[in-house]
């Protein structure tokens, strides 16, 4: 008997009918002897519409009490999946994230887990009932509701499986799993049955939607396997982990992209020590997140500074830079709202040459203008024209051959 | 320097204005000196909807999980007004009922209040803020969510008010006060600037909206006056308290009526010990609530019994009770769905010849047919058809002369 973790998203449980598929699948998987903890999120648009509302009173929503009240989102999902199963035959119990044990940091609105206390379900889990977690949910020390931020379930499940030692954390969503490319994009992208934790991470980060990065990160610290798979269909999914078939190594395995990416150039820099604490504090305070950085060489000790941000905080990353510029005497700001990043991941990309050089060419074949490049181990990533990042994508998903049989595992 | 307690309805709270609306109100009467705790309901109809959700998910919704899921209605609607109120430059807190210490039985959806640990909320008081704390609800000893069924969140209200030697407990919702009678169906009713707790008990049992019996009753037991009022308007409301003027004693206060009455007679009954627990026990398990209950005089051992329900239950009732009277050798079962009951309401009433007198020769006037009748000490109720109940309001108002100067207090 396998201990089993289980995590639905907002789509998967959205309305009644769908909890109750989802309780179906639960069933189907404890029948086959398993014990099962079930993390879920909120249903459908719910946390957005309890934000709407916080909005409408103030502007500024008291952080403890916002977090109090988007908590209830996964509580009301929680309760309605225990309703189902029980309703179907099956012993279930709800908890929320305090009665789970989730302990956090009390940084309320993206607070960590600092620790589980594990105690409540192993309980229940003894009296062979399924176990119903909250996700994106947890308690301070000062027993303060918190909620994780982004990624919030996400983290819930893996954290839980690594506290109870499951087997396997299963992620079930609207995805069908992690493929080579966007599949509405190019028509002949292929699902990957499984991808390092790496590699995920850099897809995560650079653009699939198929699980938050911040899950996979704690999954590869713990070692704990997580599938990602659809909870409206069938299909196997990809599966995560860190024993990936050694013949799939040093090949591109996927093309993420990401469509909401606007740059700003602090032009005519003077280049000393602090300039960038300068800018880059000032906006972390706004609650402006910075994504690539990238400054030029410094020619007469001026230099360009570029950074890239979402499009719709770029309205408010401009007056927050702009004063700045002029107090630091750069010569002026420009931004462009209109672009999108590429990427091409694999493990080992950074040891083979020829991966860079092959995307640049294909870019200027395809006449793409190349504006910022990044890099890491696994990943390179060019910021181009977002009118031209559909064609980027499908000529690199035929140039590196990302279909063909060696990368079919 | 006194200490209020404040509850409001959900239509107090319906929307994002009207929770401003009511952050205003209490900030007005915190800056009068007083120490505030509110009590809330949850906004409009949001229990009737969470209530609706669950019951799509199954016909038997678990009674924990239910309790769990329609908690989270009053934690929102808390949770904005804290935030209302933080947002106008005053310090408030959202309180769950379990972290107000609202300790409870476990009998979900319909749980008594055990006592309150009021702990946290002295603490937060202290610290100058104004507390919230979500009604309906409290923790079973085994720290499990309950909820306190109908009138609740007035329950709560009137015990934190009690437990903290409140001053006040004000009850603020739609409705501007306790009336003589109906305005809507008594143009020249009246609203009542006091009432003692008795008849206030016997108006909310026999119809009147404005507050739940069980919350009076508990005002009663621990002296605690209970201000009804409007949230919307400065109408000074009607004070429910011990105290009342001598001079309003021994009158008629009140004409109270409801027109969700079904009877039922169960004609033929042998009169013999253990008839009416057969009857009644069974329909009290089916969860069905039986109001009045009419025995006449046994004629050669041969009875006829005769009982209300809601109207929403005669079908349910019937189904119980037909089986049970064949059984029992009844001769049949007859049922009325169309009746209504109409009552005169006034401290001491019993010991006051004539009230019952004058009102049966009210009837008789206006050619109303009596039913059934049933009185206590400070009310005469009659059960007639439900077309005649608001002719019998008008002239019982009339008649009894509730408007004129010597009912005013």
């Amino acid at each position: 008997m396998a201990l089993i973790v289980q995590k639905y998203g907002g789509t998967s449980v959205a309305d009644a009918d769908k909890i109750k598929n989802v309780a179906r699948r639960i069933i189907a998987r404890k029948k086959s002897g398993d014990q099962v903890v079930v993390v879920v999120s909120a249903m459908g648009d719910t946390t957005d519409e309890l934000i709407r509302l916080a909005y409408q009173i103030t502007e500024r929503p008291d952080e403890r009490e916002l977090d109090v009240l988007l908590s209830t989102g996964e509580v009301v999902s929680s309760t309605l999946l225990a309703m189902a199963l029980s309703d179907m035959g099956y012993e279930a119990i709800s908890l929320s994230g305090a009665q789970a044990g989730i302990q956090t940091d009390a940084n309320h609105s993206r607070a960590r887990i600092l620790g589980i206390d594990a105690k409540r379900i192993v309980s229940e889990l003894k009296q062979g009932k399924i176990v119903i977690v909250a996700g994106f949910q947890g308690i301070s020390q000062e027993m303060d509701v918190t909620t994780l931020g982004r990624g919030g379930s996400d983290t819930t499940a893996v954290a839980l499986a690594a506290s109870l030692g499951a087997k396997v954390c299963e992620r079930y969503t609207d995805v069908e799993g992690v493929y080579t490319a966007d599949p509405g994009l190019v028509p002949e992208a292929r699902q990957l049955t499984e991808i390092g934790y790496e590699e995920m991470l850099e897809l995560a980060t650079y653009g699939s939607k198929a699980i938050h990065p911040r899950a996979v990160e704690l999954g590869e610290l713990f070692k704990i396997p997580i599938l990602v798979a659809s909870s409206f269909t069938d299909n196997p999914g990809t599966l995560i982990h860190g024993e990936v078939s050694m013949e799939v190594r040093n090949k591109v395995r996927s093309i993420a992209y990401d469509l909401d990416v606007a740059k700003i150039t602090v032009v005519g820099v003077p280049d000393r020590p602090g300039i960038a604490a300068a800018l880059f504090v000032p906006l972390a305070k706004a609650g402006i997140s910075v994504d690539t950085i990238v400054q030029n060489a410094s020619i007469n000790n001026i230099t360009d500074l570029t950074f890239t941000v979402a499009k719709s905080e770029i309205d408010k990353a401009m007056k927050v830079v702009e004063p700045i510029a002029n107090s630091i005497g750069a010569k002026e700001c420009v931004s462009d709202p209109r672009l999108g990043k590429v990427s091409i991941i694999g493990t080992g990309m950074q040891n083979t040459p020829g991966f860079a050089a092959r995307m640049f060419s294909t870019f200027s074949e395809e006449g793409i203008n190349i504006q910022l490049i990044t890099t890491s181990e696994i990943r390179i990533t060019c910021i181009i024209d977002e009118s031209r990042v559909k064609d980027a994508v499908r000529a690199l998903h035929r140039v590196f051959e990302v279909t063909s049989k060696v990368n079919q595992t």
